[in-house]
């Protein structure tokens, strides 16, 4: 890693080329590297806090004077206890992880002697902007390595004093190793975005991790591709045979276990039948909880008549905007989906299954979410596998649930061991992103002089074969 | 399908719309729908050969006043034999591929009772803009509905006639099936396409086909992903221990099969050390084919000692722009890859793998193609497998090739049953484009109301299970 001085152009024309030969480092020396960094993180443990605590007395200052908050103020601190072992633990991890690299997916014999095979490589250059988390920079610099790409970094200037000193430690350690130096660069002032934004012709991927305003910002000031998302509107659907207990857990978990997470759910759909039998408990837990909620006519009424008069002055009256809106807070806008006469409901026998009536609201919710959404992560509550199985085939979002909480949508709780972020666009990576997000593949083809006019449908052409074997 | 009149804003609203219903359409439903167009545009030939002609009779006054090459003229024709019932053909190729939608890569038991599935589905709504080719209005409809996708077309004026009436004919046809009409939509006029390009909120993708002028353009004015590839600046390298007959083949097939395609090769690459045993061989052969080639001073210096006088004319000098020119045409940029005494040499034992000199003379014919190419596709010409896999690691292209013609570079010969395009994108698809560039993926997580606040690491925590589940 370096800290780069140099232009952004230069920079960006240096991570290409050291990106070219990252991609051909076997996997043993790219662990290695990781090794090498892990390491010499450990061992200048004291000097990289020192750098932190100079960050950190500026941020104080700031919040004092109330420029800063609290929240980035508490991530800007690397010595809260465990934070600096899970930075180093961070990248043992990433070096456990199965290579993405070389991965064939696809072989075929496209006639004898002529094999054409499909093999995971590396994107190239990365540039990932990032907010003042110093122990991201170690975090990324491992996941770039470990994938084969270069990186350009750019992270919060709160973080500027803690980034310097890793990027520093980082350098030093990586120069023993196969990987070189340009391929991890470290960029300092703000300034420089804009032009790395327009190098489009060295740049193959822009992830800015971060809040909404950032990423917008980055997509519309680029043609580079850009992975991650501006919004997580996540939304639970309570369907009218949704069980109670399983709605509470669900909605208390998605709204309140980390509010301001893009996975925590900011609207709750109702169907009309279970406002007076669902929905009460679900508001008790959530008021209990300290979360405002805005509701639509209907369902304010059912809860009016539910609540206790001390509960129900939390419950206000919901504008349209809220259900547009991605709270990141103790607010949760609720709006009741119409019932409508089941056609079986006068012989039902306790069949779960979808009914027609049933399929105009189920309808009318996935409509909602499909508008109203962010394309990120949705729930529905409900017995019936064909409600859930319609709601998560016709929802169009990167997660679609059932009957858990839209806070499992992560890298971690997926299993992929480590994320880069999350992903509402529609090509390349939906959802948590791993490593697999940062590679793509290429085609080889091993032939023996074959030609293309050889083949063909008329006399005397030959024929291809086509034949698939196992990658 | 329909011939929208509407506004660029309404048919991408009225398309994304569309998209939600065909998502959810099993295969059989989208298979019909093409039974169907294939029906009516077998029943209706007439009328729409009539309307071709049409076109024909402008598109051939413009071309005799000079105002269309007779390149357009002739891709225009539909009539011309076999083309119109390829188009057919074409159709039921697309019904009888596999089903791209429901497949499931990925299976995780995170936790008993928590299921995760990864499943693909489609993109959602495609804009795609293609030449005056009537045929390619049915490939294209036929492509997008089996992959679930809405599409909005945009079609080279000069087939305008021929458009309207495949549009009719296949909207009319469609009418009696599950796909919505507003599923694929034709737009007419040109001015169109700037204000579809601003309406990133509705549509998810932008294939461009055709001229890279069109490709650039599209790129420069949208935020919408592009799929494509504006240029195609394919090289050969003949290495030292490249055979001659081989070289001979390949080359003459990469430069001359089809000159205009994006696949073509428009640049030789030639080891020193076989200026005068392999490189002749493969001159006198373009040379036959009508191939000028431009030449730098040691390649041209050999080819002058080389060839007979006659032929010798054929060969010019060339300029730095010529390494970087897509020519598209029988012309072909020559350039000398600089030798070096191989640290084996003296020991040779007739083992072709790699040596410390071939290895610098290599590395050079990678760069230049790294440089210089569009990463489209890239041949190397070589005995020497050690060799062969390193260019095809190192070099950054979609197709990296040994011993084989760049024209293989087609979904069709690549077994895909049909192609999209050729994407030379560093992210989602790259090369040969077939259905399954079409769609993206979702996560679909089955549970029984578990929370995210009950797993972790802590006393009285749930553990992950993280177990791999086959798809």
């Amino acid at each position: 890693m370096s800290l780069t001085e140099s232009t952004p152009e230069a920079a960006a024309r240096a991570a290409s080329i050291a990106a070219r030969t990252l991609a051909v480092l076997p996997v043993s020396d790219r662990n290695e590297a990781l090794t090498a960094m892990h390491d010499a993180l450990l061992a200048n443990k004291q000097a990289i806090l020192a750098a932190n605590a100079r960050d950190m007395t500026l941020a104080t200052q700031a919040s004092q004077s109330g420029h800063l908050s609290q929240s980035v103020l508490k991530r800007l601190d690397l010595s809260r206890p465990g934070k600096y072992d899970d930075m180093l633990s961070g990248i043992l991890d990433v070096r456990r992880l199965d290579d993405p690299i070389g991965k064939i997916d696809l072989r075929t014999r496209l006639d004898d002697g002529l094999e054409l095979e499909r093999v995971s490589c590396p994107i190239g250059v990365l540039l990932i902007i990032f907010e003042a988390r110093p122990e991201v920079i170690a975090n990324i610099a491992a996941l770039a390595i470990k994938s084969g790409n270069a990186a350009i970094l750019k992270g919060g200037k709160e973080s500027s004093n803690s980034f310097e000193t890793i990027a520093t430690v980082i350098g030093t350690a990586l120069e023993a190793t196969k990987v070189p130096n340009a391929a991890v660069q470290l960029v300092k002032t703000r300034d420089v975005i804009d032009q790395l934004l327009g190098l489009d012709r060295y740049i193959d991927l822009v992830i800015p991790r971060g809040g909404n305003e950032l990423v917008r910002y980055v997509k519309d000031h680029t043609k580079i591709p850009v992975l991650g998302h501006a919004d997580g509107l996540c939304s639970v659907y309570l369907h009218r045979d949704a069980d109670r207990d399983v709605a509470v857990k669900v909605v208390v978990d998605a709204k309140c276990d980390y509010p301001a997470a893009c996975n925590a759910a900011e609207t709750l759909l109702v169907h009309e039948d279970v406002l007076r039998t669902v929905l009460p408990a679900v508001a008790e837990a959530l008021l209990a909880k300290g979360v405002s909620l805005r509701c639509d006519e209907k369902s304010k009424a059912a809860l009016k008549e539910s609540l206790a008069p001390s509960s129900a002055v939390l419950v206000q009256d919901a504008t349209e905007e809220d259900f547009n809106t991605e709270f990141l807070d103790l607010v949760m806008a609720v709006k009741t989906v119409p019932g409508y006469p089941s056609a079986s409901q006068s012989t039902t026998n306790g069949d779960s299954g979808s009914v027609s009536g049933d399929d105009t609201s189920l309808e009318l919710a996935i409509a909602h979410i499909n508008t109203h959404g962010s394309k990120h992560t949705d729930c529905i509550v409900t017995a019936s596998s064909a409600a859930a199985e319609k709601f998560m085939s016709a929802v169009d979002s990167a997660g679609v649930y059932w009957n858990a909480s839209t806070r499992f949508a992560d890298g971690m709780r997926y299993g992929f061991g480590t994320e880069v972020g999350i992903s509402t666009n529609k090509i390349h990576s939906r959802g948590p992103v791993g490593l697999e997000g940062l590679t793509i593949y290429k085609y080889k083809l091993r032939g023996h002089g074959q030609t293309a006019a050889e083949y063909g449908e008329g006399k005397g052409k030959r024929r291809y074969k086509h034949e698939k074997l196992a990658p």
